[in-house]
C-alpha cells in the first residue's frame, strides 16, 4: 500500500505501538499533535466519534485517533474512559489499593480507532484479563504494569513488543488496517 | 426580586441546594433536565463555560449551572472535576480506601456556577476540609459522608441544612445571587 496516516494523539507510547503495528501492514503511520477536547462519556465510540468530529474540519480526510480504557469489573467499569486522567492522579498504585483483598480481579482494556476519510469509521478492539496484586515490568505505559491479559501470567509491561500481538490496541488496529487493505485493494482492483 | 431563574440538572441534590439558598435572596429557582456533555478537562470553569455554551443556543437567556468536584490533596487532587463519575463507580469507600493510612487527609469541595443571561458569567465558591476516616451522618449527596469542613467536627452529610451557611455551593451562589440582586437594583432604579 504504502500509504501514510496521521495519528492525533500527544502520547508517545500509543504511537509507538501503532507505529509497529502499521508496519506489519505496510502502513506507515505519522503522529501528529492537534488540540481536541474529549467529552465525559461511558461509552468511549462516543467519545472517540465526537473527537474524531471536532478534528475533521480543520485536519481534513484521512487521519485517525484512538481512545482507550481499563475497566475493572469489581470497581463498576472504574476507571474506563477516564483511565487517563487516573492514571495521572492516583495512578497503578490507587488501582491496587483500591483492589486490596478483592478476590474478584477481572479487569478487560478497551481500544476504540476512530478513522476519517470523509466518513467516520469506528474500530473496537478488547482484552480480558485480571489486575496482578503488584506492579511488574518496564515496558508499556499507563496500567500496563498491572494487566495480565487471560492465558498469560505476565503483565503487559513485562511483555514487551508481544503485547502488539494480543492487546485491546493490537485487536482494533488489526481490523482497521485490515479494513484499509481492502478498501485499497478494491479501489486499485478496478 | 420575584425572580425565577432555570436551574439546569438532573441533581435533585443539588436543586434542593440551590432552591433553599435561592429562597433567603428572594430567587425562585425552577429545575430544568437538558442535555448537554460535559468535556474533560482538570478546570471546572472550563468544563462549565462549554457546558452553558452548549445549551445557550436552545435554551436562551436566563439560566445557569453548576459543575462541582471534591479534589483531595494527597491523592493530586482526584477524583476532581470526575466526582460525579467516580462516586458513581468506587464511591466514598473507594476513597476512603486510597486514603488508608495516610497522614495528610486535606481536601478540597469547589463549586463553579455558569450563568448565562446574553453573557457569561462564572462564580466560584471554595471550602476547604478534610476527609473522614469512615462515611458519617445520611443528609446531602455525593461525598457528603466523607466531607468535613475546617473548624468543624461533623460531616457535610450530619449537619443536614447546616451545610447550606458553609459549603462550596453556599459560596458560589451567595455571590451568584447577590451579584444577581445588584444587577436588578441597577436595572430598575433609572
Amino acid at each position: 500500500m504504502g500509504e501514510t496516516l496521521r495519528f492525533v494523539t500527544s502520547n508517545r507510547g500509543k504511537y509507538e505501538e501503532f507505529r509497529r503495528m502499521g508496519s506489519r501492514f505496510g502502513v506507515e503511520i505519522e503522529m501528529v499533535e492537534a488540540s481536541y477536547r474529549e467529552i465525559q462519556s461511558d461509552d468511549l465510540e462516543e467519545i472517540a466519534l465526537d473527537s474524531c468530529r471536532q478534528l475533521a474540519g480543520s485536519l481534513g480526510e484521512g487521519f485517525f485517533l484512538e481512545d482507550a480504557g481499563l475497566f475493572v469489573d469489581s470497581l463498576g467499569g472504574f476507571p474506563g474512559p477516564f483511565s487517563s486522567y487516573v492514571y495521572s492522579t492516583i495512578g497503578n498504585d490507587g488501582i491496587l489499593r483500591l483492589l486490596e483483598g478483592e478476590e474478584d480481579r477481572r479487569a478487560r482494556f478497551v481500544s476504540v480507532i476512530c478513522h476519517f476519510d470523509g466518513e467516520y469509521h469506528l474500530f473496537r478492539g478488547e482484552v480480558v484479563g485480571k489486575i496482578s496484586t503488584e506492579k511488574r515490568g518496564e515496558a508499556g505505559f499507563g496500567f500496563d504494569p498491572i494487566f495480565v491479559p487471560e492465558g498469560h501470567t505476565r503483565t503487559f509491561a513485562e511483555m514487551g513488543p508481544k503485547k502488539d500481538l494480543i492487546s485491546h490496541r493490537a485487536r482494533s488496529s488489526e481490523i482497521f488496517f485490515r479494513t484499509l487493505a481492502e478498501g485499497s485493494a478494491r479501489c486499485c482492483s478496478g
